[in-house]
């Protein structure tokens, strides 16, 4: 197939990517949690079928967009994990008719603009800030909680699900301890919480999500439902947190070579920002992907010495070594690892080649 | 039309729009240079007329996909300004039957692979790297200028029209003084090599492009040719080099409140990474947008101590005073000034809405 690329094109790694979903399924099994993954990652039928495949059934995702593409193709048990867009009420009446649909909240005004908007049956969670500070009622607002709380109930409409939040802040841990503290922690918040409402609401539930924690924790049975997305590729920023292997990555972008300047060891191919995102880490300066050789059963590790120093709309530069570029052919194809995999995945969402 | 918007909507103001292209097209005939604009910026079928209705008839583009959905749209004098990609020659050979085309080369093995596999008549220009560092010939690499041109002279389907750059290196400089001795010194290095080529090569032209210099040099007549794109909507990164005014931005991305944070003087739009890329500047902390309010006959000015301060996927965060943070609602729209206009155009390019 990879003779076959003119431009710069997603290719998804099948048994990496298998290997991760069966890995996050078989460890939200022994741990007794719901797995609800999120699809923003990846937002491909084709990947959202091997899910289905471990026996997934309940999905999140971003947006309503998002939620009628994958409604269309048959999911019917679907959060929109994003604050509720009460621009959006038409288009969250619409997919509540024919499934099970599950919005955000985080204040009594959003919740009362619902009561008044929505018109079909949809579960309500909370959105709780444990620490990252995007969204979220804070944890400790505990009259604010029960405000909402009291909205929701004398809502017809509207039933309260439980308490989500999604721990962002694992991001900016700078070590994998870090991450496992934040996670402990908000599932110490979260529960008591849940304590406070279990007796008047028993089916609630608490429901977290961030990739890091989940691939870190063993044991995520402090949960009741988790809903990582990023696992399903992971990349080099997930990599570099400690959350996978560089083997675990399960996405590349093949870039034709269109520019070899021995001179000054640079190498410049056709994938820029349109196809990548001007996402970047930085060690020992800025960059944004590493490079990989493409061989007849997959793929090399990352070549040494070699990084994506530079992107603008469609060029990118790669610096490289003598030896490596002595190598390389106009016309050539190599594979950029993404720094953030769902941004990645989201420019190349209708150019995809699963191998 | 902006009561019907639900999620986050390119903005286009119109008549901010058509005073940068007429400007820019009046520039261009006062110094009788060629006015080619590059439409990556918009990539749009509707602001493309409006560049027809300033005479407009020769257009740079940066990928062949792109150059195929103008030609189809009726645009027949296309230079895609992108190092020539040999995965992309058969798609080469379809545009050049039906248009004028003229591809970029900088290297005598690129070239020889052009001349192998192209089959209809093609305009090639070289490219010269003039202190930018990404594609070109070193302008000073005489050997290789001569190569590259012993190459397309000898090829029966190629002609040579003239060295071509991307002055990219204005976008690092610190003030318009440095922009404009970029440019000063890009146009003297050009015209040198012109005038090796001129007696020989009679038609040859030299083309320039990048909007900081063409925005901020009054007489262009150094050049023969002018490419610039960004221009059309003008973006933050392009105020804060000296190359338009606040009031020249013709684009700003629409974005419903979803949150609304006064312990924190915050507020989350619907609005994030995939709606306006992660291109950030760094004045007093980073930022990735400022923030504006629509009126009834366009849009106001900055709103004072107010920016959008950190984005994710879908979420974006802007900080900002109690008082404007009391003024807002849930479901309001608040409009965002992009870092990057050719970015985010490139995101939203399915939704605009033309104001």
């Amino acid at each position: 197939m990879l003779y076959k690329i003119t431009s710069p094109t997603l290719i998804v790694n099948e048994k990496t990517c298998l290997n991760n979903i069966r890995g996050m399924a078989d460890k939200a099994r022994a741990s007794r949690v719901i797995f609800r993954p999120h699809f923003k990652t990846h937002q491909s039928l084709q990947v959202a079928d091997w899910f289905r495949d471990q026996g997934v059934d309940r999905i999140t995702v971003s947006s309503a967009e998002m939620a009628m593409k994958f409604a269309k193709a048959g999911w019917n048990d679907i959060t929109i994990a994003f604050p509720a867009n009460i621009r959006e009420t038409d288009t969250y009446n619409g997919l509540a008719e024919n499934l099970r649909l599950n919005l955000l909240t985080d204040s009594p005004e959003a919740t009362e603009a619902l009561v008044s908007k929505l018109n079909t049956d949809t579960g309500i969670f909370i959105e709780i800030d444990t620490g990252y500070g995007r969204s979220g009622v804070h944890y400790a607002n505990e009259e604010m909680i029960r405000k909402i709380v009291h909205i929701i109930d004398h809502a017809r409409k509207l039933s309260f699900k439980g308490f989500l939040t999604h721990s962002g802040n694992t991001y900016s841990a700078t070590n994998t301890g870090q991450i496992k503290d934040i996670y402990n922690n908000t599932i110490a918040e979260l529960r008591s919480l849940k304590d406070k409402y279990i007796n008047t609401h028993p089916a609630i539930i608490i429901s977290v999500g961030d990739t890091p924690s989940c691939s870190l924790i063993d044991d995520l049975s402090g949960a009741d439902e988790i809903r990582p997305g990023n696992f399903v590729y992971y990349d080099l920023m997930q990599h570099y947190l400690g959350s996978c292997k560089l083997s675990d990555i399960a996405v590349s972008v093949a870039c034709p070579v269109t520019g070899i300047y021995p001179d000054r060891n640079e190498i410049v191919i056709y994938g820029g920002a349109v196809h990548l995102s001007k996402e970047f880490l930085e060690q020992d300066g800025r960059f944004f992907g590493l490079v990989i050789n493409y061989t007849d059963d997959g793929q090399t590790s990352p070549v040494p010495d070699t990084r994506l120093i530079s992107i603008s709309q469609e060029h990118g530069i790669i610096r490289t070594s003598p030896e490596f570029l002595k190598t390389i052919r106009y016309g050539d194809l190599l594979g950029i690892l993404p720094i953030h995999s769902c941004l990645t995945a989201n420019l190349l969402k209708e150019r995809i080649i699963i191998q």
